[in-house]
C-alpha cells in the first residue's frame, strides 16, 4: 500500500544520523518491521532522541508494573484521545506482552468492561481521568491507587506513561501519523514459524 | 515558605548527577533562583535528561515563532489545563520575552480576548484544541494555519509545544509541582539594579 | 471460558419458542456459532421479536448504503458509546462485508481518519452527532449529506440505524452482555476451509 | 394548523397496510385523535410494526414499574434529549396516568427537583445516565437501584425503556415528528364530557 | 398544597418594609396571587430591591425586543439551566404575552425546533451560548444578530436579560424556589370570567 | 494605552446623572482611578444603579465570610467563565484584602491547588458547581458547606455572590469590557508612598 504515512516528509533510513538508523535497525531486527512512529518522528532527530529516551525510561525500567499494565496504559488513554496510531500499535504490543488475543480490544472500547483486575481498573481509571482532564484528579485518587497496593513509584509510573503519551497522541494527530498493516494482526494468531 | 514543592522527594544538589547538577547551577547563575520543575524532576535523572532535551530542542530552536509566542502557547494550554506551575512559571517567562507585563495574565484568562494579533490567536486556538481534544483536530485547522503564514514546519512547533506541555502539565498535577515564590513578580516590575 | 454473558439469566436452547430458536439454529448453521445477542436478549421473547424485526428491516433492505456502510454506522456510533459488544461483533461482520481486514479498527477509534471516502465520512459524522448529541442535528445536516449524494431515504436508513443501535448499545451495557471469542479473529484472517 | 408534522411523506390512512391502519383507528378511537408518531413512522412500514411491538412489550406488560412511572422515564429522558414530540406527548400520558396535572412540566425541567419520591428519584437518575452517558453506568448503579427496591426485572424495565426511547428521540429528531396539538392541554384540565 | 416554597425563612406580608409589601400587593391585584419569587427573595429586602429594579429596568423598558421575546430568552435560558421556577413562571407569562399556549413548552424543551422566525431562534442561539458558555460568545456572534437585524442596544437587551437570569436560575436553585401552582395553566386556557 | 474599554459607547463623567457621578468621584478617590465597570455599565443608568446596589448588599454587608473570602468566589468562579475584567480587577481586590500577592493567581488557575483552608475550598467547589452546572447543586452540597461550618446565611452570600457575577461575568464579555491598567500589579507590591 502506499499512503502516506506522515503528513511530514519521512527521511529516508540512509540519511540519517547513525544512531537513529541504528535504533531503527536494532527494532526492524526484532520485530521485522521498522514501526512508522520512528520513521516519522525521525523528521526532527533531535526530538526523536528526547521521545525515544523518555520512552525507554519509563517503559524499559524495574516496575511494580508488568509490561503488559504499562501497554494497557497506553492503549486505555490513547483510546480516550482517539488516536489511530498508538491504539492499533500498542494494541499489538499489549497482545503479545499478555498473551491475550482479546485485551487489547476490550481495553481500547471500555477498560472499566474489560477482563482485568479491580487493581487494573483502578490504575486505567485514574490513567484516564489523567489523560482527559488532567485537572481533576485530586488527592483521594493517589489514596485509591495506594488502597490497591500501587507504591508511590508506580504512581509516577502510570502518571508519566499517561503524559508521554499525551504527547506522543497529540504528535501523531498532528502528523497524520499511520499504522504499519502489520500490527493489526500481531498477537491474535500465533506468530508464523522462522 | 516552606510549603513542599512535590509530592514526590525532592533530591539535594550534591546528590545528583554531574550533568543534571549542572544544568541547575546554570539556571540559577542566570535566573537568581532554581525553578522547582529541575528540583522536583530531578527524582528522575533520566527522565529529566530526556524532558529537557525535548523542551531545549522545542523552545531553543530557530523557528517561525518567536521565543514569546512558543511561551504563550505554553501558558494557554496550561491554563486550559489548570496547571499552577506551568502558567505561573511561563507566565513569567512570557511576560520577560513579550517584554509585557499584561499578556501573561490575558492569555492565561482567555487567549480569544488577549491583546494579540489574528495571527497569534488563531495559533493558540489550534494549540488549546489539540490540548484538550486533540481528536477534533483536523486538515481544516492546518488550513486555517496555513492562511494565517505558519509553515509545515512551524505548525509542527505549534503541536509539538503543546504536547510537551501536555506532558508536563500531568507531570505537575501528578507531583503537585508547586512554583517558586520568584516567578510571580518576575517580569510585571522593572528588575531590581545588579 | 466460563465468563458470563449476561447479568441476566440466559435461557436454554430448548426451553424457547420455537420462532426464536429456530432464528437461532439458522444463524448458527451460517456463521458456525450464535452470537450472544441472540441469547442474552432471549430472556425476553417479544423485546427479542420486536429487535430483530426492526434489525431486519434495516440491515437486510434494498437501500442506497451498501451493507458493509450500515456496519461502519454500527461501528462507529457504538464506538462513542463505548459499546464493548457492538464494537466486536459488529467490527468483525464489517470486516467481512467490507472485505477489509482493517476498516473495523479504523473506525472504532476515530472515523475521520479512517480509510473511508469524504460521502462515508459525512456519514458517520452524521451518524455519530445523532448518537451521541441528537437535539444538535440540524437542517444543515440533512443538507450536507445530500450535497453527497445521499437521498432521503438513505439519511432515513443511517439515522434508523443510529437510533437502532443507540437502543442496542445501551441494552448491551445494561446487561452486561458479552461478545463471542470467535468475532475478534472473523475477517483478519483467511476463514479455515470447510 | 398546517404545519408538517414530518419532513419524510406521510401516508393517507387509506393506502396503509390494513393491520396499521387498524391500529390507528384504535388509538383514535381512544384518545380521539391519531397521535402523529403513528401517521409519520407509518412510512415505513415493517419499522412501524417493530417499533410498536417493541413498544407495547414495555409499556403494557406486568411490571414492578407502575405506567405513570414508565411514562416518567419517556418524559425525563427524551428531555435531556431535547425531543420536542416525545416531551409533549408523553408528558401529556405522564399527566392522565399519574393524575397529577404538574408532574410532567417537573420531570422534564429537572427530575431531582419534582415532587417525587426518593425511589422514583434514583429510577430517573439511572435512566438519564443511561439515556446521554450508557458507558457510565456501572454495577455500582445496579447495586443503588436494588437499595431501593428495584428487582433485576425492573431494572431491565428501566433500561429497555429507555433504550427504546433512545430509538425514538433519534427518530424524532430525525424527521422533524411535531406533537399534535391536543397533547398539550391532555391531563391539565378535567376532560369535556362526552 | 403545604410544600415549602424556599429552604429559607420566608418573610410574612406584614413584617416586610411598606415599599417591598406595596410591590406585592400590586402584583397580586394584577395576577391575582403572588409569584413565590416575590416571597422567598424577600427573605433579603436589599437584595430583593436590587433584583426588581433590574428586572424592570429590563423587561419594561422600551426595546427592539418585544415583550413575548424578552421572556422566550428567559424561558430557554433558563431552561437549559433546568431551573423549575424559572421555566414555569416565566413559561406562563411567555404563553400570555406570546399569546400562544404551545410556545413555552416549545422554547424549552428546543427553541432551535419551536415555531419561531430565524430571528428569534438567532436570539435564543446567541442567550443560549451566553447563558452556559459565555466564554464562549465571539464577535462573529454579534455580527449573527446584526443580520437579523439586532440593534446594538437589542443585543445588550438579549445578553443583559440571559446575565440576569444567570443570577435568578443560581438563587431559585439555591433556595430551591418553588413555583406557584396557579403558573401551570395560565396562558393554556382562556381565563376564567372575572 | 487607546484600547477600547467596551464594545458600547462610554459616557462622559459630566454626562452622567449626579448619583452615578458622585459613586465614580468617591470610588476614584479611594481608588486613585475609576474602575472600568463603573464607566461602562454606566451606559445604561438605571442597570447601573441595580447592578451596584446588589454588589453593595452582598459584598459589604456582614457576612461569616471574610471580604477577601467573597472576593475569592469572584475571582474564582469568573475564572471558569473565562472572563478577563473579573479576574483581573477583582484578583486586584483580592490581594489587597488577603494581603497574599500570590492568592489570586492560584486562586484563578486552581482554586483546589490553592493555598487555601479546607473550608476556602469547600466554599469554592460549591461556588465554581453552581456558575458552571447550576441544575447539578443538591442538598448533599449544602450539607457539605454546613459540615464545614458554614451557616444558611453563609450559604445563600456565597450562592449570592456567585450568582451576581454569573450575571456580571455575561456583561463584561458582552460589551468586551476592558480591565484598567492599574489593576495588574495593584496587591503584588507595597504601595507607592503617598
Amino acid at each position: 500500500m502506499t499512503k502516506p504515512i506522515s503528513k511530514y516528509p519521512v527521511p529516508k533510513l540512509e540519511e540519517l544520523p547513525e544512531d537513529i538508523r541504528g535504533r531503527m535497525l536494532e527494532v526492524q531486527q526484532k520485530a521485522g518491521f521498522i514501526p512508522n512512529v520512528f520513521l516519522t518522528l525521525a523528521h526532527r532527530p533531535e526530538e526523536f532522541r528526547a521521545f525515544f529516551a523518555y520512552h525507554d525510561a519509563l517503559m524499559l525500567r524495574n516496575s511494580g508494573l508488568s509490561k503488559a499494565e504499562r501497554e494497557m496504559i497506553v492503549v486505555a488513554t490513547s483510546a480516550r484521545n482517539q488516536c489511530p496510531y498508538c491504539v492499533i500499535a500498542h494494541g499489538a504490543v499489549l497482545r503479545i506482552y499478555a498473551k491475550d488475543p482479546q485485551i487489547a480490544d476490550q481495553v481500547a472500547i471500555h477498560h472499566g468492561k474489560a477482563d482485568l483486575t479491580p487493581r487494573q481498573k483502578a490504575m486505567l481509571d485514574f490513567a484516564c481521568k489523567l489523560a482527559r482532564t488532567p485537572e481533576a484528579v485530586t488527592p483521594a485518587d493517589h489514596e485509591t491507587l495506594r488502597a490497591h497496593g500501587f507504591s508511590e513509584e508506580d504512581i509516577w509510573d502510570i502518571g508519566a506513561i499517561t503524559g508521554l503519551f499525551a504527547l506522543s497522541n497529540r504528535m501523531a494527530h498532528l502528523i497524520e501519523m499511520r499504522a504499519n498493516d502489520e500490527f493489526y494482526l500481531m498477537g491474535r494468531v500465533p506468530p508464523p514459524p522462522k
